[in-house]
């Protein structure tokens, strides 16, 4: 079964340009899949830095663990990634697979294995067979092109409905650079560090650390403010990697004045693939924006805005279309963080539903059932006691999240 | 639309007898139910002692508040309870229905309104025309009856399927006194502290404070291990009340040995509940255990299962009798708790799935895809870390939750 396009999903596809010292292949590995291919290989040319984020969650997978490793060293010369088997809880013989994979593309790519960060989705606990990748890796290498990131962004999918991608330029100095990103992501979704997949690869000359702090940042105003489900998954994964093929000034701080532009244009980019995977949410009919403003601090506006977003009433509640915001107090309630029940005010659409702590007076129904009705839904809802805020992002719980997960064997 | 009996309800309903010292009536109060009665009146005796826990929402509803404040008197003359209308998030408007509704109770049955306990349980932020419920006292308390117990459960429901009762008896010293407890839930159940709405009488004769620190420790090991959807209800009240019309010795502490029969008693009878409340569970076609071995502490091990009874992608393939544990360990990875994952182990219907961080050796899925299709299903989990456990009760997320929450405004 395939699930059809999602109704959220956006209208065109972003068109990835070639990107300076990044090369391409892709490959049907014979793993999982048939009739596409799952298989991702990246070439980084020589001098690449990078940084990623990963997950925090403690029955993380083998590759994460890898990645993890590799990222230290900040240098990068291939990302090797496949689509079906996540090779998590596979045991010893889970990194065993890392290891020999990632040899056999550095063996092609002549490069270092621990500059070759890997990374797999898909079902947990089947031991992958790296033989079939390793196997791939001569005529991966051999097919490498600078014009296949939108063959890239399709190979690494698993239960999305259209592959994510992004593009954007920004100038550092007097120098344009460019960023191009993918991401994969469905379900299992509940970042807490990153998404899924994502990777985001610039032509910039910029040092690992910078791009370390320039990318927890992006991250956390991006893929840790998205949730389909609130499961986070064993494998998630968010490199930034840097060719340095742009001719940008040397910057040796994050906090450089000149590298604003990059560090907005960066985290926009970032925003950019985070609502693509919620629009992409199992089932989603719905794109739900939650804002919450007035708590103790931007953490716990975080906190509670998680908390309406991946309550499953509040989620059935939007699915029917029903502006029952009871709900949306409840979920505040449960958050565990400071609120002022008596000061609680709610917006849905722009229209204040709730103020002080009870219906608004006058509150009229009519333009917010109209709202609900709609693909995009906003929330807003202001706790009271400070000047803490944050915006995150998800989508409805439908009988075809249901229908997904529940009704056949995965 | 009434849904059908839950799939998973007790055979048989458990009839409770008379309770010396407790009287009950029921009444229609024509806020929101028509054909059924939605009102109770539960009158208790001169002298009756009482202990209450309650949601640790901030969010929780103006009766809640007045419960509290009547609880430090540690005195019950009645209880009194409403379904239809949760009457929260209703501002001051809600505390005053309270006090004009326990003024009420209190006028009729010759007692103080801060000795009458309001229960309120239903529909969030619609204002709860009191006069309805004060119209109805004289009625009720010229109607009250010692057999009445079965009405009284059936009274308080709201989208229940069926009244939830319990009955047991224990000895303290050479006097045997009986327990009898109500509750009602479906949804929004995640009780922190105590489900929606549960009441126990005694007739034994204990005071307060005991009735407190024995109430607390039954609520840790029943209602606040049972989980529908893990979202936190604004009315969650759980009372014990002893009419002390039984002959028991006097105690003045809950540590005595001899309480030690009616401690195991209650919290068995508060199990009972808190079980059926789970069976009960919106959409709910399996009853799901899960036992957390080897965790940090008992607190630790208590996150993990409820991380594991709360995910979306753990309930969808029970749902499915999907032996997915893949997603186990995902829950389990989530938690933020201390785990192993290389020491994991998971069995799911007494068969052990998976072990030292990877598939079990030789493991064998029929028997356990048997297991899954059943009513009742069971998973352990050992997080290889220490001693701590806990076993929580929740129930699969179908299609049923959906429709029940999400095709139709509520």
């Amino acid at each position: 079964m395939t699930p059809a396009r999602s109704p959220l999903a956006p209208a065109a596809i972003q068109v990835l340009p070639p990107l300076a010292g990044a090369r391409i292949a892709t490959a049907n590995s014979g793993i999982r899949y048939k009739g596409r291919d799952d298989l991702l290989l990246v070439e980084l040319g020589p001098g690449t830095t990078c940084a990623g984020v990963f997950t925090r969650s403690l029955t993380r997978s083998a590759p994460v663990d890898w990645c993890r490793a590799a990222a230290r060293g900040g240098k990068a010369r291939a990302i090797l990634v496949n689509a079906g088997n996540a090779n998590a809880f596979t045991g010893k013989a889970g990194m065993e697979a890392v290891r020999r994979s990632a040899a056999a593309a550095a063996a092609a790519l002549k490069c270092k294995p621990q500059e070759v960060f890997v990374a797999s989705t898909g079902v947990i606990g089947v031991p992958l067979d790296w033989g079939k990748i390793a196997a791939r890796m001569p005529g991966l290498a051999a097919g490498l092109s600078d014009a296949a990131w939108d063959k890239a962004a399709a190979a690494i999918m698993t239960t999305d409905t259209f592959p994510k991608t992004a593009t954007r330029s920004a100038r550092i100095g007097g120098a344009t650079v460019r960023l191009n990103g993918i991401a994969k992501g469905s379900g299992m979704i509940a970042p807490d560090m990153a998404t899924l997949l994502a990777f985001i690869v610039t032509d910039a000359a910029l040092p690992a650390p910078v791009l370390k702090a320039l990318l927890a940042r992006a991250a956390g105003q991006s893929f840790n403010c998205a949730t389909v489900d609130g499961d986070t998954s064993t494998s998630d994964t968010l490199l930034l990697c840097a060719t340095g093929k742009a001719r940008n000034p040397r910057i040796a701080s994050a906090s450089d004045r000149r590298l604003g532009e990059f560090a907005v244009v960066l985290t926009e980019l970032a925003r950019d693939l985070a609502m693509q995977v919620v629009r992409d949410g199992e089932g989603a009919e719905k794109f739900v924006a939650i804002t919450v403003t007035g708590a103790a601090g931007d953490a716990a506006a975080r906190r509670i805005a998680l908390a309406v977003a991946n309550s499953p009433l509040v989620k059935t509640a939007i699915a029917g279309a029903d502006a029952n915001w009871g709900r949306i107090v409840m979920a505040v309630g449960k958050a565990g963080e400071k609120a002022d029940r008596d000061k609680l005010k709610i917006a849905i659409g722009g229209v204040t539903v709730a103020l002080k702590g009870a219906v608004a007076p006058g509150y009229d129904e009519a333009p917010v059932a109209q709202h609900m009705k709609g693909r995009e839904i906003d929330i807003a809802v202001d706790v009271g006691v400070g000047r803490g805020k944050a915006t995150v992002w998800t989508c409805d719980l439908t009988h075809g999240y249901i229908s997904i997960n529940g009704d056949y064997r995965s």
